[in-house]
């Protein structure tokens, strides 16, 4: 049977089973799919106890699982799946290349404009997916996954050439998504990732940029007219950039993410957690790739230029060592 | 003796006797003027005990001050110095009328853009003059001052139309910016007030409003490169806005500002102990008057309009009440 058939049996390797990866790895293992987890800390819990999924779609555990600590133990897979956080994407030219068959594919589950571009990289250009999560998920414990919500994922082909026609639905992607899909997993294929990105950022940028720099959750944001005007503009720029891609940004769907902000319930965003717990926030991904990308387009985003330079100063002075009275 | 003769003794009054009003207002008095203070909370331990002021140019004591809390008590002066925060100018409409002589003057020694225009309003445009202080300067407790650096007053002619040309060196100004010398003040008579005030917001944005959003000081804003390119680029924009208005700033000015902080010691900007102290922040003065008057002049700031919201949506939220527990 092809690899790409549809009704194939694909093989799975998990880069980074946290939150993401985690969840997903142990959906698609649960389908009957052969997966293999990547892990750090929690190999030794894992390969003991394997994953427990604590879901508002249904709890499971999967008492047995692949578990590695090390690209080089695990075989080569049909689909590799990227669900690091991009601030490890420095790790990408060691870990990817014994995973991926051949004529195997990389998906990165990744925050922001360019994680499909660091994979390709590594194992080139004609090779790698494009996936993006609306998730709600954490992990809680070794081996211990908790899915609050949400859980679709927007499935593109990664095109080099962003001047390119997208590449719309392969066969291989069909693949992917319908794996997805049978595991349980909302799945919405794209034609065009690069525009799927772009809107996604639509969202990310304000509210992952303002929730840190000024210390609030989203419900403050939308509700307060100094700050919402600050999450409008940054809407703006983005789809400034997005258009400038050509692939332009309708108003209408600026008014929706505004909208469905507010019937949400508060929300702490991921790089607000990542800032309070004094992790690496993914600041390159969601600012710093698009403002590039943006005036490498001959648009120059000027308030989301500011704001990626304040939480680089943030964020890299978190990360300084803190100081000890010994 | 004409009353903007150099040799007449000039009355003033002094409206917020706090770490500007009553320093400059001290040297006043000590220098021979007839001097009256108008205070609030410490206005009976003045009455009794005077004013104290310590300060790296010679400590001294008044023990008896003319000290009032309601402007009505108080006699018309040659000289209303307005030495409030810019926060408080709701007020200037009850305080101002009582105590102006018909060809008296307004001075007020307020930051940012605009108080004169807020004075006028009160008193009509013929009639104000305006001061940029340079003063690093305390209220320590009640009647009493400490003076710790600086001092320097900028000093100019507000003219109402910024478009009219500027109103060059007065006889009145002479006068005042006199007496103020004669009472140890360093003095700069400006030919042009408005070209001034927005050389000094070259300073003043930047720093005061990341010292808040960033939580930081001086020398780390200058020092990260991150910051640092922040604090340029509003230095950029505050000199469009006053090229909008006919007052090119050089970039080589701008690039003395940079040198002059990183020679300067760790600062807290004003803006900064006022957000701390949970203090109303003068962010309509420094951010929103010239960010409403660039773009009445047809350039737009911006990143200084982001952080002006920015700014405004933290004052408001610290203003709330603080829930208690009880």
């Amino acid at each position: 049977m092809e690899r790409w058939d549809p009704d194939a049996r694909r093989t799975y390797a998990i880069v980074g089973t946290g939150a993401v990866g985690g969840y997903y790895g142990a959906l698609l293992q649960r389908a009957g799919h052969a997966v293999h987890f990547l892990l750090r800390s929690d190999v030794e819990h894992v390969r003991r106890h394997g994953l427990v999924v604590e879901s508002k779609n249904g709890d499971f555990a999967l008492p047995h699982v692949n578990a590695y600590s090390r690209p080089a133990e695990m075989p080569a897979c049909d689909v590799v799946v990227v669900a690091l956080k991009t601030t490890q994407n420095a790790l990408l030219g060691q870990l990817l290349p014994p995973l991926l068959k051949d004529d195997g594919v990389v998906l990165t589950l990744q925050n922001g404009l360019g994680p499909e571009e660091e994979a390709a990289a590594v194992v080139g250009p004609g090779r790698v997916l494009g996936g993006l999560c609306f998730l709600c998920s954490n992990k809680v414990g070794p081996g211990h996954i908790r899915h609050l919500d949400y859980g679709k994922i927007t499935l593109g082909e990664y095109v080099a050439d962003p001047t390119a026609p997208p590449a719309g639905i392969t066969p291989r992607l069909r693949a992917v998504a319908g794996d997805l899909y049978r595991a349980g997993v909302e799945v919405e294929p794209a034609e065009d990732l690069l525009a799927a990105r772009w809107r996604k950022l639509v969202w990310n940028v304000p509210f992952n940029g303002l929730s840190v720099l000024l210390d609030a959750t989203t419900d403050e944001l939308v509700r307060d007219p100094h700050s919402l005007a600050v999450v409008e503009r940054l809407m703006q720029e983005v789809a400034g950039g997005s258009a400038a891609f050509g692939r332009p940004i309708p108003e209408e769907f600026l008014r929706r993410m505004l909208a469905m902000t507010r019937a949400m319930a508060p929300y702490r965003t991921s790089m607000k957690i990542d800032y309070d717990e004094r992790r690496p926030m993914e600041v390159e991904a969601i600012f710093g790739s698009p403002v590039r990308a943006a005036r490498q387009a001959g648009f120059d985003p000027v308030l989301m230029a500011g704001l990626y330079q304040g939480l680089s100063f943030l964020d890299a002075r978190r990360r300084r060592p803190i100081p000890t009275s010994e």
